[in-house]
């Protein structure tokens, strides 16, 4: 029989950075008793995003966060909407240029990720924040 | 118990920009007596996109479409693919970098964004253009 | 009376470069008796992405092949990342900055793509792969 689950995520960030979310999001998962379906992460900020990526060798982490801060510098002279820091349009840019939700099949009663691959909220924004992420989980 | 509706908007651009859809959107699930579920929204075209970005100061979508322009020039003399002017090439490239597809879960009758999250369809051509969006939901 | 499938597909590539995929993805959900619904594209992996393109011009997909390879260089002095060679790194960040999942609805039994839309891998790395794509279809 076919139904649905529905939970909010708090992820606390210490500022900019890649915070794995795997476990919490696939825990949740595990208890609802879904043995085939689908899952749906969206995170609800236009200055964070979410990621599917390498969850061996952190370097992928610190190599990623380099090329995106060069692609898109803090305090560049192009940018107008500054009122919250020179970070601030820069983490919209990124938001834009990754991503906001996700969607991973479940198989098996787990989420059907490769080996290599975990999920990320990518803060974007220097300071701390709280960020809530939406679940959603469809399926028998 | 679960169903589904699906529904096509039809939206008209005025050339390269980002147009708010959120409303109509939200409109019609609101209609569908959904209290729960999953709504998609897919663009039907592979030269504009779907970007979920700050709805409250414009200077945020300025600054998206400068860093857009800079990161993908029109006129390029990489592209071969120039058939349908300097701005053909530049639009498929944005649209890469962007989204066709949003997933967004629906809580309570209404899509779960954040406060400051709206939905926009992104036109990267600067000749106006008519954009099909899909819309599925699935729910109860 | 909605129903599931979840079936995996086995692609190889032979390197670097956009692979087309619409037409076995379309045959499965063809082969499922879906009218309306909704399907889910996930690739289990982290250097090689999914992307919705134009299927006419195959100039289209030499040019966004020639804008990553110049927005993301191989050997790039930037990556301490380099395990597997020059391409390694690359492969990731032009992953993230794509996407490896999609949801796209089924109307009429088919994927409601747009007249130039196809579906593709594209493989980030230069050396041959067998990528591993799963699908998840919900509808009636």
């Amino acid at each position: 029989m076919l139904r649905q689950a529905q939970h909010e995520l708090l992820i606390p960030t210490r500022g900019r950075g890649l915070y794995e979310v795997t476990r919490p999001i696939g825990e949740w998962v595990g208890k609802q008793g879904v043995e085939c379906g689908l899952l749906t992460i969206h995170v609800r900020h236009t200055s964070a995003s979410l990621l599917i990526q390498e969850n061996a060798d952190p370097d992928v982490r610190r190599d990623l966060e380099a090329f995106f801060a060069r692609l898109v510098p803090d305090g560049d002279a192009l940018f107008i909407h500054t009122v919250e820091g020179d970070d601030d349009m820069p983490a919209h840019v990124r938001t834009a240029l990754t991503a906001v939700n996700l969607s991973v099949p479940v198989a098996r009663g787990r989420l059907g990720l490769g080996t290599w691959q975990g999920v990320y909220l990518w803060e974007h924004r220097k300071a701390s924040h709280s960020r809530a992420i939406l679940l959603h989980l469809i399926g028998e």
